[in-house]
């Protein structure tokens, strides 16, 4: 097992950690070498994820750049936003590969990230040196480099229903609106009444209306995909359920489409790409179809009658959405298949 | 007790039915004299709905107008679409009052009702006697009237949360969007895949994407708010809950606005009337804060960034969606406070 | 309305306190004229509780024995563990009538009670001053005092469920064994990942076997009813829902009996108290028939192949296993009719 | 691919058929050859199963003995009681190996399958060659059998908790009661109210108590291993959660015994057997630690205060209770690591 790549998660105490251990058990080319948590190290991972029992029996290790490049050839930082920006650059430094998937690394403009994220930006050096990994748009990208920046949940979503359209200047990039809903893992392990079971349950709410720190990270790709500066409206809102992430997307149509012609335009922008599936004509996606999985459904309904079309993504925030992809994007920065370990078909029902 | 109105309920046995039989025990100016079922005519209410056993001990009744017209002065019809559009005449005709809750009498157009619901439409005759029962809207025109159509659920939550946007001329009725997400219990008591539990439980999914029958309700009423025809987009989702609904609405606006603002105004439009209750700015509502009860909350977000605004609205789908604003439209056509019998406070959590 | 009770509510601020408020709101002889929070105090109660916007407008007062005596005539604590066993003899000095949410009073024995709960024991003095609301059972003792001890959540399903059959004599209470499962909200509001939605959800599990607080407070009923010490074996569980508990109870028969013995034996013991309902034989109670009500539902199998009954039981635990029997007892504590403003029929679906 | 094992799938368009289908995906050694449904033969599987998109792209077989024969070597049926006890024997006369997971082979004694599943029995033939395949227990029987039945799920969940402690003889059988609690999706795909969203939703009750017919399969596999007849009582309970089943034992202690002793006595049981963990001391197992997976987790509490021991147990109902555990026994039928396909980390959260 010696040519196996030695891998350390930091952040392993939370679910994106959690869940990368999940789907890397099972990959053929990696060997976890180390789970690292800076709150509790010197503990059992499995003390604090008993589902991990007799699966997972490492002790975590601290936050210890030497340590780790003792260990590992390749680290995920799955650590929340404004630890990433200092820990990341040491990482590299020290000559590991990096797949972070905090928001730290996904904003070119510092000043930008400092006003919707409210942190001190990480130096504009790795800024530039991260490429974003939203795997199947820019995945040619990413092949050999060694620092990636995974996207965020909302963001995976909504760029691979939108970018094809925008692409193919079929929509009006000024007339975008994103209605995005999320399960509530999305919010983390943290404590707070808004991931209270009684509060959160036989509810739905909207939240961060305007105000979601995804918005500039969505507009920046989209931007670039556009050739000119786009802007969005972003609406957030929290489902009674642990996961899933589905956005329902509206633009105006730039010309006269059909439900067919937009599913033949994204069977041929991801032809060969098999975590994305466009759904068949007159049906729309379920986050249920997706759960646990790497897969991203896109539907469509163009609608002649308005002028509009609205298109629906569905992911599982927890896969897609963040340990999936980050995954995918270390396969290909390995050059290897990117769907190498991810292979889990969803679990249903 | 003799000056009671005396009230029967067509469709006793659907989810419409027991839930305003739960409001209605606690009416101090009505006695309900007769459940009714065309299904389950002959057993008692109470097997098929045992949380109202020794609360309800009543028999079901069939469908007999002669009966009816015996025991009732006012008839609610909480029928499927298709069949109240033939019953309904009839309980007309026999002298009752009648307040329906179906979609037969919402739309003046009969060949719009047939596009849509792909049933026959009811006698035009009907159609024009009946009145559309948006109380905090049109409750001056339901006042003595004998014959109310009560609004549907998703135009009741979208209607109050733009109506007076709308009116004002603050936005442009050509841009609305309208993203509607409503918990399971808006699919009746039938059964189906979409409502198994196990298919539903842990999944948001799209449903009827610029399908639902209740798109040409909403259009018809802005239209004649707006004072010129308006098309919409409308998207209908499916929430892992029972009940609530809400509705996420998008529009350019004419002209600067702040938040401030639209809360003035809706402050302004909704005075007086304790059902609708306006969210301070920089909050929006959750369904769960109107669980159980006939309120509406409605919060803004004025969006300079975009020129949009985004407007939230919830209710109780089987409650202010349905059996509430049918009691609060008979209160009204007995001249009675609006609010009588509906004071219950939101079961919260 | 000068000659209604003037009522306050210390806790105003946990989900028994709002529960006490929704009900409250509706009786006839009460106003609330203080909502009490040591935290929140200077607050508004709808700040934190936005279902209550418009409807409870007061300020939170703090926990102040003069104030609070100059204010109200009777006060419901509903305070945590060990702050009642301070707080309650200075409201009863202060000559104000109590209602104790908590579990600090309803033990005699202070040594059993510090066993449990880890707590020091209240003074003795007011231990044995407390009365017992079991209302169904003990109802008569409460007529007229001033200081009632409401109980548990638990020990409220399962001893309604249990003592007509012991005091009958016609289970072996050496052979009590309860299976009790709640729903999340009798944790209460405090944080923690075991109220955490994305671990909770999706989940059931037990906790605190053979070792709830609420074990000694079954017992030391049951032996009272029975004339001799009685040991039960008692496990909880966590629901994934909000609201309900079911006990499933377990013992040997003495002597042959049916369904319909038990049924009989229940309907008589229970006769004239409109909040114990018991089921037809062949069905079983569900926790959804008396969600958001005061009921308690009761079901029987009685079992010849093994010589055991089960005995099934349900409340709502925030109403019946709290804020509702909590008002039953003020009522009986009044010489009011023990229904009394607590008449709400459980909201079904 | 030559030399994999060919593998059929009756009833594929259940729970417990995808569920085969989604972890034989995975298999090493197997292929899946032919799906099959009785009521959809000729559709694409994932038309009724979308999460299965690209993923499963063969279209359904109905049932023919004939076909099945040609094309595979080994057939799962995963259909409901009364289709398997005539399916199975053409399939074995046939010439193929199989592994039903019906309850129409788990009762060695027709007459009782009679009484508790009112369904006529398999020929008596068939009950007898049928081996009983409750692996970790019974697992040197499976091996290299023709035709195993698999346990039923809570009989699974409950004789893994309980046949230790009564094969040592530390627990008196006579006082066995299992209080049961299953998620939704083991009732299947079928529509009914029981598993209708709206009623199951924030719901918990007791269904077929004394009446369920898994209690046969328990009383004999525990009669097996006692050496004499064993009664017991089990009541079964709907969790509003999609999978999962703990269920809750008690039995009287013969002699005093620790949690240590109960573990230590399980561990060195199922030493070497992956797919039973034993809890540490003080705590509890809960379902969402085994969703997905084919684990069962057992936790302990010996009381010397009552002289009874608790167990407890968990499984998720579609995979060790279903199909999980019908591939563990397909690979022990082939001299397989009993492992191999199994190797699923349980997804949380």
């Amino acid at each position: 097992m010696g040519e196996q790549l030695r891998v350390a998660i930091v952040g392993s105490t939370g679910y994106g950690g959690v869940e990368l251990i999940r789907f890397l058990i099972g990959h053929p080319q990696v060997q976890i070498t180390s789970v690292i948590s800076s709150s509790s190290a010197g503990g059992l991972l499995s003390e604090g994820f008993p589902h991990l029992n007799e699966i997972v029996t490492d002790t975590l290790d601290g936050v210890d750049i030497e340590l780790i490049r003792s260990k590992a050839d390749l680290v995920f930082t799955a650590t929340p936003h404004g630890v990433s920006s200092k820990l990341v650059p040491q990482l590299l430094e020290a000559g590991l590969k990096v797949v972070d998937l905090s928001g730290d690394f996904r904003l070119r403009d510092g000043s930008v990230y400092e006003h919707w994220y409210k942190h001190e930006p990480a130096d504009s050096r790795y800024l530039e040196q991260a490429v974003y990994g939203l795997a199947e748009v820019f995945g040619e990208d990413v092949r050999d480099v060694s620092f990636v920046s995974n996207p965020g949940c909302y963001p995976t979503a909504t760029l691979l229903g939108l970018i094809p359209a925008v692409q193919a200047g079929w929509i009006d990039p000024a007339t975008i609106i994103i209605d995005a809903k999320s399960g509530v893992s999305g919010a983390g392990r943290g404590l707070g009444l808004t991931v209270h079971y009684s509060e959160i349950n036989e509810n739905f709410l909207a939240y961060k209306v305007n105000k979601h720190q995804h918005t500039p990270e969505i507009e920046s790709v989209l931007s670039r995909v556009a050739g000119h500066e786009v802007t969005t409206t972003f609406t957030t809102h929290l489902v009674p359920m642990t996961r899933g992430i589905l956005c329902t997307m509206y633009a105006s149509m730039n010309g006269e489409r059909t439900d067919e012609d937009f599913i033949d335009l994204y069977k041929q922008f991801y032809e060969g790409r098999r975590f994305v599936r466009i759904i068949a004509k007159g049906k729309w996606p379920a986050t249920k179809e997706v759960w646990g999985s790497n897969y991203c459904n896109i539907g469509f309904s163009a609608d002649a009658r308005t002028g509009r079309v609205t298109i629906v993504s569905v992911i599982d925030n927890l896969v897609k959405g963040a340990a999936g992809q980050a995954i995918q994007n270390m396969n290909l920065m390995m050059g290897w298949d990117e769907a190498l370990g991810l292979g889990l078909t969803p679990a249903f029902p």
